[in-house]
């Protein structure tokens, strides 16, 4: 089956969110930017191993013809360290593209939603005002998550809240919100694993919860029983979403 | 440019979330199944109009070879009439998919946020088991405005909550949500929109929301100021998003 895209893709920076993992999880907008780039920009992953943004695009690209760059984007904690980071993040991809030339900057999930676009594009309107700067959105990793697992996320008046889980030190803070809210995401819950598995089990929730890590790629994990599920060392992108109201 | 989507789409139905209204937010792999189904399921209009479903997917349909066959969905408030309409939507669609055919049941934004999918799953896998059922997540309507409007959705520890605007008659608990969290989605906006704005009034956030119409169809409408908008006879399916937290 062949697929014809059409329209043209203007110059300047495209932010595209990736989706979750799954290479065809890719908005169709999406990839009629990534292909029409010359420079294809990509977070460097924190341990040296290959981009997960590359891994999730490689289908997509052509390495003949495309240049790729990897962007050091340290996770800083201290405040005053983001800008210097950013600011030279943004100073490289300015560097890289001349005029008339298309960049992407590929993110996973959706580029808006805890992705890193915000301080790129606050730093990259400074330093370079005429480069122009577009954003695709994309399907977020709950969104699949649910899909997979075929877990409603909300219905009619039901009210859904979204939250990094490795943030959440406030067990009590949590426990209301599990108790609040018919559905509950928490993101980035890998390390916070054993202090979620404690809030379920003492608001009664254990059993209404579903974890996902590498939701749509090979090492994809969906597990609806978290009693039987190793804790510990379970990677930092996964996801748990508790929900108290119906189900399919 | 042309893109070739390899991969067997197998028979059963595969509910896709279509996006928020551009035909190029779909993703590849729902692309791929609409592509290979021989019969298409969407919802039918309340006011007799065509289908929304139907004109986001009609780039990507080929009339001489596929079915369109509309489900008459009636919206109903009473949970006693609620399984006998979804259980005829059912009906239909079994009757409409012979053994080994595929077909594609399509939504708008993501099937599982606030989608239809939930009753019709329910219902088929009872009048059906023998059905695949599988479902293809998609872009929400609140990710396509914030890319729109380029404002962020969330960033590092912030929480994000998403609800039905129409169903919020409490002022009050609205305006402590508004409070509470950095960023709040209200969608199904239109009817609600004159108590949004006497909330956004009350709790001095006025000048943070965001509210969007049409996201990605040629009649969009992206508004930053709500003061100058007309509050009135707004469509259903519009949004509004309220930051607390930073700008781009």
């Amino acid at each position: 089956m062949e697929t014809t895209l059409s329209g043209a893709v203007e110059p300047g920076l495209t932010v595209i969110g990736l989706g979750p993992g799954d290479p065809e999880l890719i908005t169709l907008k999406g990839l009629r930017a990534i292909q029409a780039a010359e420079v294809v920009f990509v977070p460097r992953s924190r341990d040296g191993a290959q981009s997960m943004a590359l891994r999730i695009a490689a289908p997509w690209l052509d390495p003949a013809r495309q240049r790729v760059v990897e962007l050091a984007l340290l996770m800083v904690r201290d405040a005053a360290q983001v800008r210097p980071v950013w600011r030279e993040a943004a100073a490289t991809v300015a560097a890289h593209l001349d005029a008339g030339q298309r960049g992407v900057y590929l993110l996973l999930g959706d580029p808006l939603l805890y992705g890193t676009v915000t301080y790129l594009w606050r730093e990259l309107a400074a330093l370079a005002p005429h480069l122009q700067l577009r954003i695709i959105p994309g399907v977020t990793s709950f969104a699949a998550a649910a899909a997979a697992g075929a877990l409603p996320l909300a219905l009619a008046d039901e009210r859904l809240v979204v939250l990094p889980a490795s943030h959440e030190d406030d067990l009590e803070r949590l426990r209301r919100l599990l108790t609040e809210f018919e559905t509950v995401v928490l993101l980035k819950a890998g390390p916070a694993l054993p202090r979620i598995v404690a809030a379920l089990e003492q608001t009664g929730l254990l059993d209404q919860a579903l974890y996902a890590e590498y939701v749509g790629m090979p090492e994809e994990l969906i597990a609806r029983d978290l009693r039987g599920l190793d804790l510990h060392n379970r990677p930092y992108l996964s996801l748990v979403i508790v929900r108290r109201g119906d189900r399919l």
